[in-house]
């Protein structure tokens, strides 16, 4: 038979699936033998059935009754006991932290009787009726589901009657008046009494707690963090203490170290005579935690022994909450703390060195995203700067600009040169093309998941959400800071989208310590961040499956790939090959009559191809590099359909003459003009089409690795076929392509080992992967396409139309372009690497999409077998961090 | 131990596998005792071990001998025996008839010696030297690669020399000659001798056929037939039977009925003193096989009774190879005849009729294809027409119209509403808008797979492909006939693209008399070919498991398909219910500045929506209809971008005012423009982004039903989600749907049980499937969308650009679009269906793209365990016939 409730003597830390977080930690502290009030944890399970069958498991009444029971003797008082009650605080605690659920009803146990008990034992009748009033309020408004703005009404009502703006300066008496207010619109508006029987009160708390793993904002918050839905929550009843019964009482909050540095030390902040509530209402200031030590000795220094234990025994900064009652030191909860990247890395190499954790450990403690963040150029901390308002760190990097308020003076704006801070309310669609112009965004409105947040991250670009302190006016142009400042168009703001800050006028932005290590200009001493970065990373890489290739085109871009720690090209598109002053053998080529012609305009671009590929060959010499054969339609070589039709339709209409070779060629646009250009006439297909256009790429990639193997280097050229579908056609290409290299060896007398393998980037190449691997030696994912082709969607086309949307509603949690999709495109994923390998057990397997630079999604890539991911150079480290925690994963598991 | 030689007498027609297909007949044949030449197989096996070592099994040379020396033995005489010798043929014989193999080489066995022996026995040196003269012409041909015309040129020479033109003037002098020229000629071209030892010619000539399974136009042929390359040829090796060595020999083919109209009776044709190379090479006309009757009585009617005896043997219509030598019948082939689709049905009832096949084995011998080629209007067979050319019976239907040439023409002429007929050599992407424009295409080159082949099989538009007794010229725009006739632009012609038969002159056409019946205008008994087909569809009603529904928009579409035997609609599209004078309300919508306008713009929308669901509903009253939310992007219903922006450039070039609406509407049309709106902001996430759009329809079809409920009638509508991709999509629109449905109910008071289901036809909603059947009632897939995103091509944009040359390099054996791709998408259609009824057992699940209508595809889905297709009511018969079929196929197989 199941138990339900667990007493916090009976639980420990890795218990969190039962307990929840919360209820799990409170058992650790109390076994390790800390002051934790006493108390126990009721379960998910018992939430679970509850929210199955739609009442709690029959066991749990009594279950409750004997844990209540056992308490009560330990406290050496009733729950409710008229003369000297038992109070009890009821709080949730899931597995993961979650906004949205109902948060903690305290003083549970007081009613009309044990508020005058409660008064005479703590000799302040003031300190019982406000307590009490605390109750009804917290009670009304979370189990009851009252409106909490009535009792806000009555509230402030009472203290302008007294003249008032403290809540200190309200007395009994006034608190008395205010309770039966309240009461009335419980009654009211609930439509039933306030419960006077303490049992009653606990119990509809728990259901309470219950019922609102299923609210609004906790549904939704679990779908957007994918958090599964049969979690359930815990409840903790916890005895209660009370910072708030004089001076010699207070509450406050500790980190065991410096949460923003990783400097070691004492953090913290105190209020005396305050419950936790106090504090987050802000209406007095808060003292340094070091001042603890002024006002009450013995419970400061008890606190830093029990900090020092924390550590010791989480083997990691903690953060606690504590309340201090009649100098007697309470531990309300704990738990590993948030810190800043920086001091993530820091801290993990200062535990290695202090013998807490080992390097397994400390590359657990550190990820991706914090190293990301670590790389962006950030404002000279050293500088001069006016801070304005603080938003949402919506997308990460430090951007500097002239105010601008529409899309249409960002882009004209830009266009001259100017760098561009695009400021709105909100954004949707319409500013699209203002985002893209703006060097960040700025706006009032929305979180981490707006529009704005969700398109910025999208394109890289630097944004700051949600900044509400400002009041923006569009149409005025204005925008107007807290304390009245008024900034126009055209004025210089600062934004800094990694910790949500916004700075009046330029800020200068210095480069990453980290990326100017990589580059070779900073010696890894000369900053303990980067020291621990590169202890941490050559660990990783040391532990890492995974190799890590970079997205190149170019030499310049496979030369810093390569310092930043690349194993070679993955994805080195050709596109570009073909762009420029190129354009004109393109347009030869497609206007050309007869194959003579097409093979001339082709024969032309042989020679400056090949030069193309010695620069990158030789910059990426002994390493593999990964040419993709060109892949995008022709007609993006030629001008856009509409603006060549408005130009001729225009000089017609004006009665000019319309040349020849205009009228040519916007017959060739409009017969290559496609209603779905990505669902068109590229990749392969262009292939097997166009006569010459594959064989001159080929011809060039094998002559350029000729001529550098006879100078005595190492090319290592591959071949990748784009978009292919059907083993047909990868054998095709394969077999022009093993002629022509063949004739290039004999013609140069020099053989360059060249596998030719192909881009799973369509569906159907996922389902039938089996049969491609028979004519492929590697298979690269393309995920960029397979999530646009497997979801059914365009990347340009609908993430600014509607994933911020789709988010807001919980479709997804984050874009499936940012983070891959692992359940839906991840599953094509894995049956290509599984049946791709069935057939050719040697087959290479990479991926060059965008998500091998993601976190999360260098995990998936680990665990579906990969031999390696690709990304931007910038991204390259974070792969190698990423790649070697996760070789430490848990069997079987999915990263998260 | 394998055993790689089988006598006839050994064999049987079930072997084909292992003899193929005419070794296997040769040897039930022999096995019935009928005359059959000795001779044996060597089988599919001894091809293989050839063509995976290189080299023929070691165990094959001895057994070769065994039955050689058999055969010499029941033959009274040697393999090329000096006085009297042993002569062979050599043909390929695979499971399926494959052009491109080797066909056949005669007369093997002699060389200088035994060609005089024969010229005894035979008692004419004429005979014997041309038989040498063919065997070395055949032999250097495809034996030994000699290009043919070598041959020719030699032996043309020598009738230019006798001054004649008839092969039979050549003397054995003239024969004499001309072999040792060819002797010189495979010596020169060969590189090697003409093989003089009769085995050795033997084994050669086994050795070509093995090769010749990977020639090219094999290889080529068995991928686009989607022929398993692994199956291999058998050789048959047989005594020759002479039928050209004297008017009392010859030899014909017959049928044991009709093949054209499947009447009973003796069909053939006969050629006296003949071998079968020369009834092909047509220098000499047949005559009538009734004729034989008075040539050879007995021959005649041993032939007679054989003919009978076969036809109750294979219980089919057979068609028979035979020749004479000397008054002896010999059968050199027989297999199951080919036929015309009304005498396959005529046949099949007949044979059922007669008691030699029972309805199952009827319904077996007819097809989906030859219904819908009998569902064609076609031309009258009583009307006066002139033949003018026969060409390849690309894409069925009969079409009449005035001759264009070019494209702009065919637009031009069909815009002011002439009936065109697009006459080319071949055609190519730019012909795409005169295929469109046009009722038919005619070419003078390429077959089924050509590039008008294809395309106007994808459009359903008929088409004659290679008439090549036409010279067309489409510069000086005339088409000449074979006996001179001139057409010009503007002539009518009639083309009949069911036989590939094109008549000068416009041909009356009338309706087929299967649809008259389907429609009620015909009675089953007023043509013997109606009253097979009602007998064959209504026992395949009986047999099938399939669902048959409809794809029908409107009221008359509905009611026609259920004519036709449709049991419900699969995909009403509701795309039509915002076009027309309704567009204005879309505009409005698209227009509106906040949501009260946009719920006016709907608003309005809804009375007229229910109106056209009330139409729908009612003619399916009793049956489903499965209504599709809208599917496509908002600007499809806006004006081009490319047209408006033409058309408002013109106007301001002119210094004409642009009205601001006009400047509005181009701003939307810009804002809305998508690069791939196939992948852009359609389906699911119009109903997600657009509040109330769905809404609206969900209403109209809740009001629409409540009010024929009321008025007794029987609605049962189904509301399709298009295009979801993710469970939470499908949730969000359900949720909102089941709201409305029970508001309506609730101001109605009236109930419908309304089922809520999805679109399958995102590549990710099958891969999610399970979890997307926990929010649906069924499925539907859209195999259309599937396809395009599977294989990532847009059907409108890539059928006419590269699929003719895909299918002409075998990457496809047939669009993909026409018949579903089993092993890409039909594997994402098994997946889907397994794990959504995994979820939920009573899962409804169906197809309405267009392969509901394809007779291959409608088997897969049977397999494939769908409740139902769904097909334009067109094809609803086909599917009917198809479904039946598919229940009668072998278990695991794939309907091949």
């Amino acid at each position: 038979m199941p138990k339900y409730v667990y007493d916090f003597h009976e639980g420990n830390k890795d218990l969190k699936d039962l307990l929840g977080g919360k209820g799990a930690n409170l058992a650790e502290m109390t076994n390790l033998g800390l002051p934790v009030p006493p108390g126990f944890v009721i379960t998910t399970e018992a939430c679970n059935v509850y929210l199955e069958s739609g009442s709690e498991p029959k066991e749990l009444e009594q279950e409750v009754g004997e844990h209540l029971a056992a308490l009560e003797k330990t406290m050496g008082k009733r729950l409710g006991q008229a003369d000297d009650p038992l109070l009890v605080s009821v709080r949730s605690g899931a597995k993961f932290s979650m906004p949205g659920m109902m948060d903690t009803v305290l003083n549970i146990g007081l009613n009309d009787e044990s508020v005058e008990g409660l008064a005479k034992q703590a000799g302040s009748p003031r300190f019982a009726w406000d307590s009490y009033r605390r109750l009804i309020q917290m009670f009304g408004k979370t189990v009851l589901g009252v409106d909490g703005e009535h009792f806000e009404h009555v509230f402030d009502a009472a203290k302008e009657a007294k003249g008032t703006k403290n809540d200190l300066d309200l007395d009994d008496g006034d608190l008395r008046g205010i309770v039966e207010q309240y009461k009335e619109i419980v009654a009211k508006y609930a439509g039933r009494p306030f419960p006077t029987d303490p049992r009653e009160q606990l119990d509809l708390a728990v259901r309470a707690v219950f019922d609102s793993w299923n609210g609004d904002r906790a549904k939704l918050y679990r779908r957007q963090e994918r958090i599964p839905a049969d979690l359930g929550t815990a409840v903790n009843v916890v005895a209660m203490v009370f910072g708030n019964i004089g001076m010699d009482s207070g509450t406050g909050v500790a980190f065991t170290r410096d949460p923003g540095s990783g400097d070691q030390g004492v953090y913290g902040d105190y209020l005396q005579n305050a419950q936790g509530e106090d504090v987050v209402a802000g209406i007095r200031n808060t003292v340094s935690l070091a001042d603890l030590e002024d006002i009450d000795k013995p419970a400061y220094d008890e606190l830093m022994a029990i900090m020092a234990k924390l550590e010791n025994h989480y083997k990691d900064l903690c953060d606690i909450e504590f309340t201090v009652e009649r100098n007697k030191l309470w531990m309300l909860q704990t738990r590993v703390g948030k810190r800043t990247a920086a001091a993530a890395f820091k801290i993990a190499v200062q535990l290695v060195d202090e013998g807490l954790i080992d390097m397994d450990e400390a590359l657990q403690r550190v990820n991706g995203a914090q190293l990301a963040q670590l790389m962006f150029p950030r404002f000279d901390d050293a500088a001069d700067k006016k801070q304005i308002a603080k938003g949402v760190n919506a997308s990460p990097g430090a951007a500097v600009g002239k105010v601008v308020f529409d899309s249409a003076t960002a882009g004209e704006w830009a266009a001259r040169g100017e760098d561009v801070i695009l400021v709105r309310r909100e954004t949707n669609p319409d500013d699209l093309p203002g985002m893209i112009a703006a060097q960040g965004i700025l706006t009032s409105r929305g979180g981490k998941t707006s529009h704005a947040a969700v398109v910025a991250r999208g394109m890289g670009k630097t944004c700051v959400s949600g900044a509400d302190d400002l009041e923006i006016n569009v149409s005025a142009k204005t925008v107007v800071t807290k304390d009245g400042t008024k900034i126009g168009e055209g004025d210089v703001l600062s934004i800094d989208g990694t910790s949500g800050t916004v700075y009046l006028g330029e800020v200068p932005v210095v480069p990453s310590p980290v990326v100017e290590y990589f580059e070779g200009n900073l010696a890894v001493d000369a900053d303990p961040l980067v020291a621990a970065v590169d202890r941490i990373i050559n660990y990783a890489d040391g532990k890492r499956r995974l190799g890590v290739r970079t997205n190149a085109d170019t030499d310049e871009d496979a030369a810093r790939a390569r310092r930043f720690g690349g194993e070679g090209i993955g994805l080195c598109r050709t596109e570009h090959m073909f762009l420029g002053e190129r354009r004109a053998f393109v347009e030869r080529l497609i206007l050309a009559e007869g194959e003579e012609e097409q093979k001339a305009a082709l024969d032309a671009l042989l020679p400056l191809q090949r030069e193309d590929f010695v620069g990158i060959l030789a910059a990426m010499d002994g390493l593999p590099v990964t040419v993709r054969l060109i892949d995008p339609p022709l007609h993006e070589f030629l001008p856009d359909l509409t603006e060549l039709s408005v130009k001729i339709a225009v000089a017609q209409a004006k009665g000019e003459t319309v040349s020849d070779q205009d009228r040519t060629l916007l017959e060739a646009v409009r017969r290559l003009h496609e209603q779905n250009p990505m669902l068109g006439l590229r990749g392969v297909r262009l292939g097997l089409v166009i006569p010459g256009l594959f064989a001159l790429q080929v011809r060039a990639i094998a002559e350029a690795a000729a001529q550098l193997k006879k100078d005595g280097k190492d090319p290592r050229p591959e071949i990748m076929v784009p978009l292919v579908g059907a083993v047909q056609e990868l054998e095709i290409v394969r077999e022009e392509a093993e002629r022509i290299l063949a004739e290039v060896a004999a013609e140069t007398g020099v053989t360059v080992g060249t596998l030719i393998g192909t881009m799973i980037e369509v569906p159907r190449a996922a389902m039938t992967a089996g049969q491609i691997a028979e004519a492929a030696d590697f298979f690269s994912f393309g995920t960029n396409d397979l999530t646009q082709m497997g979801w059914g969607f365009s990347r340009d086309d609908v993430e600014g139309a509607f994933f911020s949307r789709y988010i807001e509603v919980g479709v997804f949690g984050v874009s499936p372009f940012e983070t891959l999709d692992a359940e839906g495109i991840g599953r094509l994923v894995k049956i290509a690497v599984e049946e791709g390998r069935a057939t050719r057990p040697t087959l290479k397997v990479g991926v060059c999409g965008e998500h091998g630079g993601d976190p999360e999604s260098v995990h998936f890539f680990h665990h579906a077998g990969l031999d390696y991911v690709s990304c931007s150079p910038f991204r390259v480290p974070v792969a190698r961090l990423e790649a070697g925690r996760a070789s430490l994963d848990a069997a079987g598991s999915d990263s998260r």
